[in-house]
């Protein structure tokens, strides 16, 4: 039944790129509270198309943040599956905006890519869904299956009030099982489904010294010195062998066994070197760095300033410094436990003559393991390989999808991570961009999968 | 013969006050190239006063940067002494803009202070002089001696041109001694003459990694994160003791006799912690924090930075780290030697993985110690008691003056540091100010120096 759909998709298509590129001129950044219009404006164009596809019950439903889009369609009956499809139409902020080569909300297309924030996480994965149920409803005028659309525009400031909704309306948000495309293949054209993800958490450190910078000359030597007190804190975090020394921060990791290693091996795929540009890569010692990032936790300073950064010299002894830190987490550790360690540590380290402060990143979630051999995954992975005609592989990831767990938690019911990224998409920095390739073979996946997913 | 010059001072008080807000209110910062049409306007603004005041030879010369503000006045005679007056009319950035309590280009007076940038360091103390010197002219219509007056704005970018200058124009500037009042008091009303000051060096790192941020997931455990990079670079340069760990630093810098930490101990004067507002001072093991300050050298990290700042959190790899150092050299030391220590250190210890650049601050200057049983010196002891009705102190101290180490060099001329900032000016930092009663008496003290110095 899925020939119509797919015939409509590829008719269709330049009128399809035409509404991504709408959605994706919204500037919906989450994070910054000059962006809250062009939030609403993208809740808005999600609430009409979903409206225009024929949803029931299309909603913008008040999180106490930005607005979450849900919506419903019933019409394929009792006896057919409930999914529950989970994106978000928020993105990451742009700077450092001159880096990129063309307008991050002004998408364009540039050998075979298109560039704009969101094109890959995840507005444009996000809309392959939407531009599928409406190919289903304009050729069949119905769904093969139940759907649940909940799309927040909060996950790039850490889902801070989905976990609450989820919890508080499960009658409303319960499904058979739960599809999520905010992911990546390993390579371009390669099928991939995630068994394994990684937890979340993290700290800010502000380290104040003098009420004001200080001249060089008549206080140094005097007074403590905000980062060079900040250096020597995190230093005593993370040593040079990329080992996290902060107490505590390893009890409970699972051992990698050697058939996971070997598995891990045998995925093909990025060289981080290439994509990343760096000579050489670096990991934890005694593992690789697919090991590393794939199945081991990590500590990232995300950002860190203090004193002058302008042109020329200025010489003062500043009055504070900032670390931004987050941990990526595996199975066995409770994100809590491991920020209480973090700020444990830091205040038994934080020299003296200075004030440190540790603020708790609010964001946290625990790492996702699901077994490969489950029917839901199987179909996924026969779709994968029709549209892309290559056989799909299972990997764990270093991401982390908080809802992932959440909907876990919560519901107890499958979750399907479908992504349709690549590695060199440039998530969450400048020049994001998506394949056009992969936007037409995902959709073709998803065609596919809904309609094998009624199938017994 | 100075009382006339010194009712004129009383008299025209209010003139010279609002003289000196035209001045203060030109927005003369040096580092920053859009301030260029200032700089010219200050510079113009001194050209003309010394016209007025009656100086021959006034001029602006062309450094190939800033211009720099020459006069000469000749008519005291071949028997009277010159002496070379050294100020600068460019000023630090202003920046953290939201923490000045009135705007630093509108001079404002409050308790006392006249708040703006420069009030203190150098514009307010340079006007001092040429007031005085047109009190004489107004009053006696001649000046006790003939003066040279070398104004440069470049003093806060490193006078690059000036010692080009100094050393190429030897007969244009010499002169039988040199006055500078760029320094400070180690306390208000008491009178401070500096015997020894800082040299100066210091360099700038880059560490590069990733050629765009890189997703903490998908690469944090791949890569080497290019802040902790240099965060381990510069932990490895001072320890928390505040001991700089770099090899051959501290090579050739005398020992402090008991008989400086003698002298040091009995400097009386601010107390760092009030002054800087910390709970505790932080020193080199082994010294106070003043012996520290005022007799050994110094290495600050002035500013650093690298990765997401902005509101909220960004879970980025980012591509880059910098950091700001500067380091305040004492006798012995060789600034060009100490900087290739800094250097080679920097490259010893480079992580692999990523990009590590030492960029050479141009700056430098050698420690600077004079006896303090000078002729010159006493006399200028003497007229700052008059003014003060205080006892002059001598110190050595933390800061920095280059002109001083290369008019040394160069002319073996004796130099005369007449400084009459106060330890809460807040020199480099937000809402600088200068006490009107330090204006005032030391005007006084330069009036009374000027007759003084022509009596055998």
């Amino acid at each position: 039944m899925c020939e119509q759909a797919l015939k409509y998709l590829t008719e269709n298509r330049d009128n399809t790129l035409k509404k991504l590129n709408d959605f994706l001129s919204i500037p919906s950044v989450s994070t910054d509270s000059v962006h809250k219009k062009d939030i609403n404006e993208a809740a808005n164009f999600l609430e009409t198309y979903l409206n225009d596809i024929g949803f029931d019950k299309v909603e913008q439903q008040d999180t106490g943040g930005h607005p979450l889009v849900y919506a419903e369609y019933n019409q394929a009956g009792p006896d057919a599956p409930t999914v529950l499809f989970y994106g978000h139409y928020d993105v990451q902020p742009v700077d450092p905006i001159d880096q990129w080569k063309s307008d991050p909300f002004k998408p364009e297309v540039r050998d075979g890519r298109l560039y704009a924030r969101g094109s890959s996480d995840d507005k444009g994965q996000v809309f392959m869904h939407l531009a599928v149920f409406e190919a289903y409803m304009k050729t069949e005028g119905k769904l093969p299956l139940n759907v649940k659309v909940c799309i927040e525009g909060e996950e790039e400031i850490g889902s801070e009030n989905l976990y609450r909704i989820l919890h508080d309306k499960q009658d409303q948000f319960n499904a058979d099982f739960a599809v999520i495309s905010d992911s990546g293949m390993i390579a371009e054209n390669q099928p991939t489904i995630l068994y394994g993800l990684k937890g979340f958490t993290g700290i800010e450190i502000n380290v104040t010294g003098p009420d004001h910078d200080m001249h060089s000359g008549m206080y140094g030597g005097a007074i403590r010195n905000p980062i060079m007190a900040l250096n020597h804190i995190l230093t005593s975090m993370k040593n040079e062998d990329e080992v996290v020394t902060v107490d505590g921060f390893y009890d409970g990791v699972e051992p990698l066994t050697d058939k996971e290693r070997e598995l891990i091996k045998q995925v093909q795929g990025e060289d981080y070197r290439s994509t990343a540009g760096v000579n050489e890569t670096a990991s934890e010692k005694g593992y690789t760095a697919k090991e590393h990032t794939m199945a081991r936790p990590t500590f990232e300073i995300n950002g860190m300033y203090g004193g002058y950064q302008g042109e020329g010299t200025k010489t003062i002894i500043p009055s504070s410094a900032t670390a931004k830190i987050t941990c990526r987490l595996v199975p066995g550790q409770d994100p809590d436990q491991v920020q209480q360690l973090l700020e444990k540590h830091v205040y038994d380290v934080a020299p003296s003559g200075v004030e440190v402060e540790v603020v708790k990143e609010k964001l946290s979630a625990k790492a996702y393991k699901v077994e490969p051999n489950n029917p839901l995954i199987e179909k996924a992975a026969k779709s994968y390989t029709k549209a892309f005609g290559k056989e799909t592989v299972f990997v764990r990831m270093g991401g982390s999808i908080p809802v992932v767990e959440w909907i876990e938690d919560i519901y107890k019911m499958p979750i399907v991570l479908l992504g349709f990224g690549t590695p060199d998409d440039r998530l969450h920095s400048p020049n994001e961009s998506f394949p056009l390739d992969s936007f037409d073979k995902g959709m073709e996946t998803l065609v596919h999968y809904w309609s094998e997913i009624n199938t017994k």
